[in-house]
């Protein structure tokens, strides 16, 4: 099947149609320098979303939406019975983010059904794109809510009182997107209401630097590092800067100092492949001349190794306590993905489809965390990656060229159609 | 003059009558806890400047407003041309700050000028009393800008650019501010535009324990700790928390720690006299998944000793810059107070009038700052301080009894009619 259809849809990729849509798309949310400042569940992610469905609508495809906000548009298959092939990847920036990161997963998989569509290719399993809800993490912490949800990997209740900066509720802001897209047609949510997928694959920027330092054009990802997310809280006493003795003091900022020389003595790898962030950082009152009685901190923590995650991530608590010398902390882990490794169903597609395409690949594990990897215990997963200049992303100047994003296009096309006629 | 005519002014303070005046101020910017939120400049300080001039209308006080915003209510002498006794405080508070910081100050002047009227007791001079404009400096950094301009110790549009939390500028929101005060009498700035005062005094709580603990009536200020305010901005790279190797990252919070360990080592001092203090942290994008690039810091250092103070605090500088590995540092000084000793005519007069009336006075210097040190190279200045509850100020449970205010508001009532007949 592959040899005799795919190079019709294959050569149905329009790189500047690609391009084009994903600049429309930064434009929702523009940031200066390029970037892109789009959060989950807010107007503009809401504006991005009926950009891509009035796209979806001009190919014929069926959109829906499921209780977590899942975005799916969906391309029938001539046996609709099947379980779908299912590609995509998010909407939502960081902060400060970019034009590629998870929107090209998901423009890409319109891209390539549509290449299927207008190569009048017919798949046996249906395709379904997919815009996950909150994979960023940055409004609302954890990020990967809605994947997990769809795999069943935690209650879609989880987060409900998680709060934004402002102080609204994941909860009830879902609550309100749901109402502004009671228009869409709702389904049922991932494996809670129905059959796992055939199939998961997503498309994504490497965010790394290999790609590009190889000369390679495509990465065949097999399989995505843990990661465990914590919050650290640190309560003391405020005081006047100007008056209160420093031994007297319950400080909290100086305390959270401590704690990170001290995370800084756990996390220490001279082979420099764990990877450690405090990142956010809140203090109360932050005033200049108060002493702070409370901090709030976030780690995020990374490794490959299941046994490195799962040890040096269990003493973060110790060593956060054992640094505290007038506060009191408290250590919430907040995230906890076990390092998921992809089977080689998804990878042997996308690297047989690169070669057959005549462009080199390179097996790789993933840096970054994905919604993929909530998809590993469901079905056949992976995930293409293209190349990123200076491996930059999550920051305005994230860029990949036109025809890197199309090569990649062109792969998700193949592999879609090699993986919809199994 | 004293010994005939003070002790009916002193017996016409009204402890109730301050303390309901404090009770309604402290519910304009209310917080929770019985604390207040009062920013300078804000609808909220604009009332209970309103309500502060309806009392001094009552009495028959003249009330104008400086270029700076500083607010006098001003009881007239027998002989007008003299140059007046100054007395007051603040009304802004700490973002989470308490019922007496400042606004004790002044209404404590508000109640010896009426126990003075009250009494029949005529004065000499004019006594004036006087509502500083951002003593603070929560809202706009730094503090005490409007005696500083008062005292000409900075031009009067030194801080027009400096912003608030929501990018408002102190230029902006102080000329709105006088739009809206436009209806009260306009008097020239200071000593830019007139003569200095008579004297100067200040009453407030102590903000720390001394009195309390020593069970003292009134703390006799013979001066005030020199302070320096300094903001470090350490700019690095932002980058993916997952994929870029800590080798190779410039994580501005990574070294906001190594800076700040170093200024501990900087600032130690076993005699623990000297005041170092990191209340106020900013950190951008602030997203638990991204590397930092940007981190604001404040310091506050203060040390009783001008030669310690310009040491240390010179070597602020070279301390943060030696401390980074991958970022830069910016260190800008953003306010600088010498120590200030009050030459003896007020604190003599405070003394002898606490002496007087049967209270236990101590000699002190004063750990906060105090727009009383902007006076000093004007005229004799002086304060007096009276107990707070555990020496706790700038949070809600700031707290000093009824009696005590009282106490220290028949001492200020007898030193101005002391100064002001002189």
């Amino acid at each position: 099947m592959l040899k005799t259809v795919a190079p019709n849809a294959v050569a149905a990729v329009s790189e500047a149609r690609q391009w084009d849509r994903l600049m429309q798309m930064a434009r929702i949310g523009a940031i200066p320098g390029e970037g892109v400042n789009r959060a989950c569940l807010t107007d503009l992610d809401r504006q991005a979303r009926r950009l891509l469905i009035s796209w979806a609508k001009g190919l014929g495809l069926g959109v829906s939406v499921d209780a977590l906000g899942n975005l799916f548009l969906r391309h029938e298959g001539t046996e609709p019975g099947l379980p779908p092939v299912l590609t995509g990847s998010h909407m939502d920036t960081q902060p400060n983010g970019g034009r590629f990161d998870g929107i090209w997963g998901v423009i890409a998989g319109l891209e390539a059904v549509q290449a299927l569509r207008e190569a009048g290719v017919a798949t046996k399993r249906p395709i379904e794109v997919v815009a996950w809800t909150n994979e960023e993490g940055g409004r609302f912490a954890p990020g990967c809510m809605g994947s997990m949800a769809y795999a069943g990997f935690r209650p879609p209740n989880t987060w409900d009182s998680v709060t934004d900066n402002d102080g609204l509720t994941f909860g009830e802001e879902l609550r309100k997107h749901l109402v502004l897209e009671s228009d869409i047609p709702r389904r049922g949510l991932g494996v809670l209401d129905g059959p796992a997928p055939f199939a998961y694959v997503e498309a994504h920027i490497e965010q790394g630097p290999r790609l590009e330092a190889e000369g390679m054009d495509i990465g065949v990802v097999e399989g995505i590092q843990g990661s465990r997310w914590f919050l650290v809280e640190i309560a003391g006493k405020t005081d006047h800067a100007g008056t209160a003795p420093l031994s007297l003091r319950k400080d909290a900022v100086q305390d959270m100092v401590r704690a990170i020389t001290a995370l800084n003595r756990l996390m220490e790898d001279p082979t420099d492949v764990l990877r450690f962030t405090v990142g956010r950082i809140e203090v109360n009152p932050n005033t200049s001349n108060s002493v702070a009685d409370r901090v709030r901190f976030t780690i995020d923590f990374r490794h490959p190794e299941k046994f490195v995650l799962l040890q040096r991530g269990d003493a973060i608590a110790a060593t956060v306590q054992a640094a505290m010398t007038s506060c009191t902390a408290t250590v919430t882990e907040r995230f906890h993905a076990l390092p998921a490794r992809f089977e080689s169903t998804v990878p042997d597609a996308v690297e047989a489809a690169a070669k057959a395409q005549g462009l080199k690949s390179l097996r790789m594990p993933s840096g970054a965390f994905h919604d993929a990897q909530f998809l590993v215990p469901l079905c056949p997963t992976g995930m293409i990656f293209v190349p990123c200049r200076g491996g930059v992303s999550h920051h305005p100047s994230e860029y990949s060229e036109p025809h890197q994003l199309a090569a990649g296009t062109r792969v998700l096309t193949a592999v879609l159609a090699d993986l919809a006629n199994r």
